[in-house]
C-alpha cells in the first residue's frame, strides 16, 4: 500500500500555490503560478531520484529508470493546471499519486523492467487556451505544434509566447517518446461513485466531445431609440440558442450533456444592443452516433434561429475528441487490483475528457477514478477524502507494477 | 444662421481624440481620452471669450456673460463622452453646437440679458459607470455625490478615483448654479426623422427607463461530467430571461423597447457551467404605467424562471428615470424657430435618455433633434450630414436668443 498521509501532504502543499478565492485553486496554464507549481513538482521528483525533462509543449516527464534498457516506459500522467475557479484535486491528484507510487516503490526497493514516467501534461484544462488536453493532443499527433503555439487566451496572448515567458519551454521534441502503457488516476468529477458508495471507478470508456465556438453578428444599436422591429439582436439569438442546446441534450437522454460555459458580449455596454456575441457550446456523449447528431442539431438549429433574426452566425470547432474505449487488458488489471486490495469498485464511463483519451491513440491506456463529494468539480468547493485518495493510489500502484513488470 | 463649416470642423477635430476601430470613437468617461477632449473643448471656449469652470462631478461650464448681473443663465448642454464603440456625434454635436451658437453670437456682436452657458456633462453614457446621466443626476439632486463617486467600472475602479486621476475634479459645488432654461441639441439616435424626411425633431417628451441588474447564481460544475438533471444552470436561466425580456416588450407594442446589452459569465470557462451570470436589462417606454408594468413583468418572470431551475436571482435597479414632458413654452420656441428658418420639422419623443431629462426637474427644458443615417447610434458607423448638423444648430441659436433675450 502507498503512504496516504504523504500523498495528502503533497496535495496540501501544492494547493498553496495559486490559491483561489474560496478554498480552491487558480493555477491556470502558463501563468506564474503554473510555473511555480512546476518547480515544486520537479524538486519532489528529483528528491525521489527521478530525472526530469520537458518537451517543447511544456509537458514534464519524470523518469524512474527500469532494468531493461530496451523496454518502453509505463506512464502515469495527469495535469497540475487548474480552472480559474478550480479544485485542489482535479488533475493534481493524478500527478502526485504517480509520484507517490514511485516513492512507495523506492521505499519497497522494487525494481521494474520498464521505466516508470510520471507526467505533468501542459494545458489539460483548456480554460485559458482552447482546446483542452492540448499538449497530449500534440504528443499524439492530433494537433500540430504550430497550431498549439498560436492558440490565444482571452487577452490575445499566445500559448507559444506564454510558455517561453514562464520559462518552461523545453527542448525535447513533442511525441518523440515511446509508450508501453499509460495510466491516469483522477477524481470522478461526477456523482456516481459517491452515490453508489464505491471506492474505485474502473474507467472503461470516455465520452466524446465537441466544442463549437459561435460568433453571432448583430447590429450595434441604441437600446432606447431602436424600435423592436429594427433590431438585429445577437443577444436574443444567443438566448434562443441557450434553450436549443438544452433541448438537444434533453432529447438525447440518458447519456448526453450539453451546455454553455463561456460567453462574451460586445461592446458589452448596458445601452448598446450587442454587435457581437461569442460563446462556446460544450456537448458530450459516449456514443459516436449521438455525438454527431447533437452537433448537427445544434449547428443547424442555431443557424435557423439566427436567420430568423437576421443575425450572422459563424461556427468554428475549437475542441473535439471521439468517444474512447480504454484497453481491456489494462482495465482488467485495474479491476483485479481493486479486488485484490478489497476495495469496492464499479465500471464507469468518464464524463470529462482526459489526456488518457489522446494517449489511448498511442499505447494501451486506462484510468482509475476515486469519488468526489457531491460530484462537484470545476468549482473551488471540490472535495475528496484522504482515504479515497489513498485507495485509488493503491490500485494505481498495483496496476502499474503488474504492467511495468517487477 | 450659424457657420456650418466651422461646426463641422470642430466635430472632425474632436473625433481625432479617442478614435475607435471602425471610424467612430472610444472616448469613455474619465479615460485619458476624455481628459484630452476636455482640454480641447476648454481651449476653444476660452478662445471664444468664455470662462470655464468645473464642478466636483467633473462637469464643465463655459460661460458667456449676460448684460443683467441678476439674470440666471440659459444653458446649452450635452456630453463629450462616448460609448466604447461610439459615434462622432452622439453628445458631441450638442456641446460643440452650443459653442458654435456662442461663436455666431460673437460674430454678430449680439449681447443677451441672460448669460449663456455651454455645458459638458460628465458621464452621460453610463457605459463605463452606471447609471447614465450621472453628473446631471447629481446636479438635479437625484443622486448624492457619494453615490456617484462610489460607482464602479467593470475593473472595479471608482468614479471618484478616476475623476481625480485624469485631473478633472473641479471645486465648484454640484448643483449650486441656477438655471433660467436648458436646451439640448442631439442626433435623434432613431430612424424616424430620416424616414419622414424632416430636418428638425421638436422633442416634446422623453421615454422613461429602468436598468435592472440581475445576478443569477448557479452552481459551478463540470460541463462534461455533471448530468443534466444535476445542473443548477445560471446560463440556461439567462437564456430564458433574454426571451422573456423580448416577449414583455413585444406585448407592449407599439411604444416600448427592452433588451440586454451587457452580460458577464463567471468563471467564463468553456467547460464550467457558470456559477454566476450578471447582466442588465434596459427597458423604456414613454408611458409611466407601461414602464411600471414592464418592470414588474420582467422581475416577476425572471424570478419564476430562476426558481424553476433552482438558480438564485438578485435584482438591483442601477438606472431609472420617469418619462419626461418638456416645457411647452420652450418646445414652442423650437418649433417656431424651425418654421421661421424654413426647416421641415416633426414633433418627436426621445427614445434615448439625455441630461435634459434631469435638467427638466430644475428649469424649463427642451431638446432639438437632427436626423441620423438609418437611425444608427451607439455604433461607430453613426452618421449625419453637415447640413443636418447646421440646420439644428440654426434652430438652437434662434431658440436660445429668444430665451436669453437680446
Ligand atoms: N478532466 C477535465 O476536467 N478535463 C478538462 C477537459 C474537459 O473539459 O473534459
Ligand atoms: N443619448 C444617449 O445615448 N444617452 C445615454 C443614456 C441612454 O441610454 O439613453
Amino acid at each position: 500500500r502507498v503512504n496516504g498521509d504523504r500523498l495528502w501532504d503533497m496535495l496540501e502543499e501544492m494547493a498553496k500555490i495559486g490559491p483561489g478565492i474560496a478554498g480552491g485553486n487558480n493555477r491556470q496554464t502558463l501563468t506564474d503560478e503554473d510555473g511555480e507549481g512546476r518547480h515544486l513538482f520537479k524538486r519532489w521528483c528529483e528528491d525521489a531520484g527521478m530525472t526530469v525533462s520537458t518537451d517543447k509543449m511544456g509537458t514534464m516527464f519524470a523518469t524512474r529508470a527500469g532494468t531493461d534498457p530496451d523496454a518502453f516506459p509505463v506512464y502515469i500522467g495527469s495535469h497540475l493546471d487548474t480552472q480559474p475557479t478550480g479544485g485542489k484535486y482535479d488533475g493534481v491528484l493524478g500527478v502526485l499519486a504517480g509520484l507517490e507510487v514511485v516513492r512507495s516503490m523506492n521505499d519497497l526497493g522494487v525494481k521494474t523492467k520498464h521505466p516508470v514516467v510520471v507526467t505533468n501534461w501542459a494545458n489539460e484544462e483548456g480554460a485559458r487556451f482552447a482546446p483542452a488536453m492540448l499538449a497530449s493532443g500534440v504528443f499524439a499527433g492530433v494537433h500540430s505544434l504550430d497550431y498549439a503555439y498560436s492558440r490565444k487566451d482571452p487577452d490575445g496572448k499566445t500559448y507559444g509566447e506564454e510558455l517561453k515567458r514562464i520559462g518552461w519551454l523545453g527542448d525535447e521534441e513533442v511525441g518523440a517518446r515511446k509508450m508501453h502503457a499509460y495510466f491516469e488516476y483522477h477524481i470522478e468529477q461526477g456523482p456516481i461513485l459517491e452515490a453508489e458508495q464505491k471506492q474505485i471507478g474502473v474507467v472503461t470508456h470516455c465520452q466524446g466531445l465537441w466544442w463549437l465556438e459561435f460568433t453571432l453578428t448583430g447590429k450595434e444599436a441604441h437600446t432606447g431609440s431602436t424600435p423592436m422591429d429594427r433590431r438585429v439582436n445577437a443577444g436574443l439569438a444567443f438566448g434562443r440558442i441557450l434553450e436549443l442546446v438544452q433541448d438537444v441534450a434533453m432529447a438525447e437522454q440518458p447519456g448526453a450533456v450539453a451546455g454553455v460555459g463561456q460567453a462574451f458580449f460586445s461592446p458589452n455596454s448596458r445601452n448598446v444592443l450587442p454587435g457581437k456575441v461569442v460563446f462556446t457550446v460544450d456537448m458530450r456523449t459516449p456514443t459516436q452516433e449521438k455525438l454527431d447528431r447533437m452537433r448537427e442539431k445544434i449547428e443547424a438549429g442555431a443557424i435557423e434561429i439566427c436567420e430568423a433574426l437576421g443575425v450572422g452566425c459563424a461556427v468554428e470547432a475549437v475542441g473535439h475528441f471521439d468517444p474512447v474505449t480504454f484497453d481491456p487488458v489494462l482495465v482488467g488489471r485495474v479491476r483485479d487490483a481493486a479486488v485484490k486490495l478489497g476495495y469496492s469498485h464499479l465500471d464507469i464511463i468518464s464524463g470529462a475528457g482526459h489526456d488518457a483519451c489522446w494517449a489511448a491513440r498511442l499505447a494501451p491506456s486506462t484510468m482509475i477514478f476515486c469519488p468526489c463529494v457531491d460530484g462537484v468539480s470545476h468549482n473551488e468547493a471540490e472535495e475528496i477524502s484522504k482515504d479515497w485518495a489513498a485507495a485509488g493510489c493503491d490500485v494505481l500502484l498495483h496496476a502499474v507494477l503488474e504492467t511495468a513488470e517487477i
